[in-house]
């Protein structure tokens, strides 16, 4: 079948492994099931494994894509659940220490098809398109989780999102204005800026800009480059979610601004599937739509990393197939 | 100064002690504030002033009205926060043994002027009309908390709201609706039914009728005739939120479905000072406005207090000055 | 093998089908384990599985024991983990709706051999006699988790126990002791509460008698001979943790104390893998040792189930092999 | 009457400003109470003051002591919180943003008699000495919020305390020890690690020395000698504690490790009334008692401040009047 696929590990020149080609049709284990797949998105974790990072050599040559949307043998639109462990973990399965991620236990998903665990394919919502579906698995899903279960907000809160074109910031950014709450975002770029804006932000802000005031949680990708600034920007008490440092994980850590006022720092990563099934009805439920940066057919996939590697492009490159 | 007010305890006959006439003028110790009423609503609460119950005899004659919206001396409009409580008393103060409603401690906002400690009047956000603001500190408030700060719900899980029509009940349908959760509401009538429906809820279902699956939290104000149906609709490890009972407070428990699938039920009552502050800008920026019953001219308010004695009314009555 | 089993499902005269004779050696399926028993405690749900209750009647003959300490082929003591349940279930196992007791899924510990699930063995820490590490399964686990996941008390706060005598009841007292907790105690009988007090408790009550002042948490397995006394006995926002009813499920549910003063009902059941392994290492740390009723040779199991269906004893009942 | 104080700020030589001396008695404005002094402990904020950090000019000169214990005129023995703050704040009083420390608000412990609001005297337990109260309103009150309200930590569970023998480490180390967790701890000689075994801890290492597993709650007093042994130290899911930082609050933050395996960072400083009423209730309950690290006569308080100063003690210093 075609698939999109890692052949070797290459730290250096990831893009050199990257082929577009045919890969064997896979057998169904029982208990699994064929997903016949309509999109799914590029994520940095694709670039990782490329590197050969998180992957043995042995697993070479891997399919690659995290998440998804695609349909059953018997027609039932799905979405993927990424995360794998432990058959004997029973409890938030975010905190398996066997857990990994699509492609780093089975063959990925820039592909005719891909085969996961029973669990792992969730109906999708009426109404939510296959490009949609792609994002919920990996960038929706972890700031689902985020949002919901680790900030502690309540409705009309605060919140500040560092960073305003990621994946996850603007994932960020559309859930938190569909729950009610006031969402601040700070970037780089008037373009970035704006697109905040689009998705929802009420107020905008230059990078580490001053705010009309205080908030109850800071939402963190960036890291170093802004961290000083998210540990000032909380009221006393407040809350600043991590799942991310592209800038840089050892900015110096405000031990003294953290005790004396109380703030906490909660890291996360990814969500369950319990999350990622409320995160489905609630985006069904609320009407929002994901802001999706580029799309593009599955076949022109080198494309797609290309300009992540680049760094070009703002929000979630989907492919579709 | 203008002021309907309860003349003496009557407990057979509670309008019997209602008067709509004249108070003396306010005198404003330190520390407090003077509010120029513009509108504030109806409560239970009110009823039972009248009877005589909560209150001593020598507080007598008192203006009636716990909630309300106004403006100060210097023209800030501002909403009302009823508790009042014990000065030692640090802590969430709805849990205060002391505290007290507006009528309990003060004389009550039905009236030209009320004087109200500072910190009980907050600033109204900017678009909020007072009819909107009057019914923010007692119902809305009781709702805010029920559904943000006891639930445990997160974005896109299902609630069952019992009883369509009071005030409690409308204000969690259009909290619930604004918040991005699946909102379920019975009725006992198809006109209570179709309210709910109006204010947002995504389904409607007869008392006691039959649900098309589990929720994640029950919202109850009934009590004993919806009871028995609150606990079974619960999937495992759910919550009941309960602020009332008024068909009565001693259902059988269902001890063993509550400990067998670990459900929770959780007494909740009134909101504390911070939580309204979350309310005003959850309601700002969601943009709900909530849903008035009635609407009438201070000067008539015997015919509210005797709809209210009639059940006739869906939804809040609100005074206006 | 020896073994103690229901032999066929009796409703009317469930020690009629109690067989204390042998069975074949178990199989051991991949990633089970095979535990050579030395001590296993009855609890009433053995009487249930006699009676035909939460078990098909092709699963007959059943061997009873759901819990139980012995120790794997390689020597290593171990401690049983009674629930088992869907492998697809990635969460608080006790909420898995497919969750099992050992005799609902595979053959209990009342014999030589019990096999089970490798998860299910747990390492027994030094110095736990195999008939303490009997009881840790069942009762003490369910104690662990009503008072240390679920009722929200922290060191120095006041409990009540209603109830001296039963297992859950007397685990409830020693770990509240041992966890600096002061721990009243209700009995209905002088012997009951003089058990209370040799294990640890602070002061005891007649069963529904007056107390000193109010509590912040109480411990519910009595249902309705106790339920108003519970309630009526809590702090505004106190907990009420209930793990069973045996006076019966129906009492008045007092939902106007429950929502006018904030307070909480938790149900609870059983425990995880992981709050086991922490009652484990709770036990060993601070070397309580837990009160058993009666100890007797598994050989004599049918004295013990008598003893049981006559409501004779106070504590457990140890069957050693 | 007789009193330590500071006699103006001194930033360069804080021990010049201190006076062993007399000062006006205190008069007892409306609500609140005189305490007769018996003992109160020394505290880094009094060399701050002395230093004039954390205090106008203006309210110089001040009684030093931000704790203690005494009588009230009545003969009643009490223990002092140490918080005041906006008498309008109603909830968590350690995040009211206007709350101080006795010495900030009023005159302080270092003297005859002090005199505070009545809710901060609080009955002291029988049996509890006036210099085992003294240090109850500071050290062990941090400590017990870190540990029973903060850290998240359930009986049996493994608390690692970096560093031996500071005043709130001892008092970490022997609340854990008597609350049932495994307690670990850190410190840079032998003798304060002999100090840590005294005090209850079940197994002592060298400072950032390798342990045998990891733990689920870290208590942080040190900051940057010991932040990154602290963050690996944790479990997925695990907390770290931080009440403070003395050998300095910027080490790099660990950001990676946080979000990917799910730490958290908790600040906390101080307590509430309600947590030193608990507290004192724990105490008695379990029956330990606080190591003093060295007692003095009041009159000879600058012999405490000079040791305070040099470093040169372990444990809390304590002046007895």
């Amino acid at each position: 079948m075609f698939a999109v696929y890692a052949s070797e590990p290459n730290a250096d020149d990831p893009l050199a492994s990257l082929v577009v080609g045919e890969r064997p049709d896979p057998e169904v284990p029982d208990g699994w099931v064929r997903v016949k797949v309509e999109a799914a998105s590029l994520n940095m974790h694709d670039l990782w494994t490329l590197r050969g990072v998180g992957i043995k050599e042995d697993q070479f040559p891997m399919i690659l894509g995290c998440d998804g949307a695609g349909t059953l043998d018997d027609g039932t639109p799905v979405v993927l659940h990424s995360l794998m462990g432990d058959p004997d973990w029973k409890d938030d399965e975010t905190l398996d220490p066997k857990r990994k991620m699509l492609t780093e236990w089975a063959q990925g998903s820039f592909a005719d098809y891909v085969v996961v665990p029973k669990r792992n394919a969730l109906v999708r919502p009426e109404g939510m398109t296959a490009t949609a579906g792609a994002v919920m698995g990996t960038a929706w899903l972890t700031a689902y989780r985020m949002l919901f279960t680790k900030s502690g907000l309540r409705g009309g809160q605060t919140m500040l999102v560092q960073g305003a074109s990621g994946g996850v910031s603007t994932a960020l950014i559309a859930l938190g204005r569909a729950a009610g709450m006031q969402v601040w975002v700070t970037g780089r770029t008037d373009e970035k800026r704006e697109l905040a804006l689009r998705l929802g932000a009420h107020q905008v802000f230059e990078s580490n800009g001053k705010l009309p005031g205080k908030v109850q949680a800071v939402f963190e990708t960036v890291g170093e480059a802004t961290w000083k600034h998210s540990v000032r920007s909380l009221q006393p008490g407040g809350t600043i979610v991590c799942s991310g440092a592209t800038s840089g994980n050892q900015p110096p850590a405000e031990l003294a601004q953290m005790f004396f006022l109380q703030k906490n720092l909660v890291g996360s990563t990814m969500g369950t599937l319990g999350e990622l099934r409320d995160l489905l009805d609630f985006v069904a439920t609320t009407g929002i739509s994901p802001e999706i940066g580029q799309e593009l057919p599955m076949t022109e996939a080198t494309k797609g990393f290309q300009s992540m590697l680049d760094g070009e492009t703002a929000g979630k490159i989907v492919f579709t197939r």
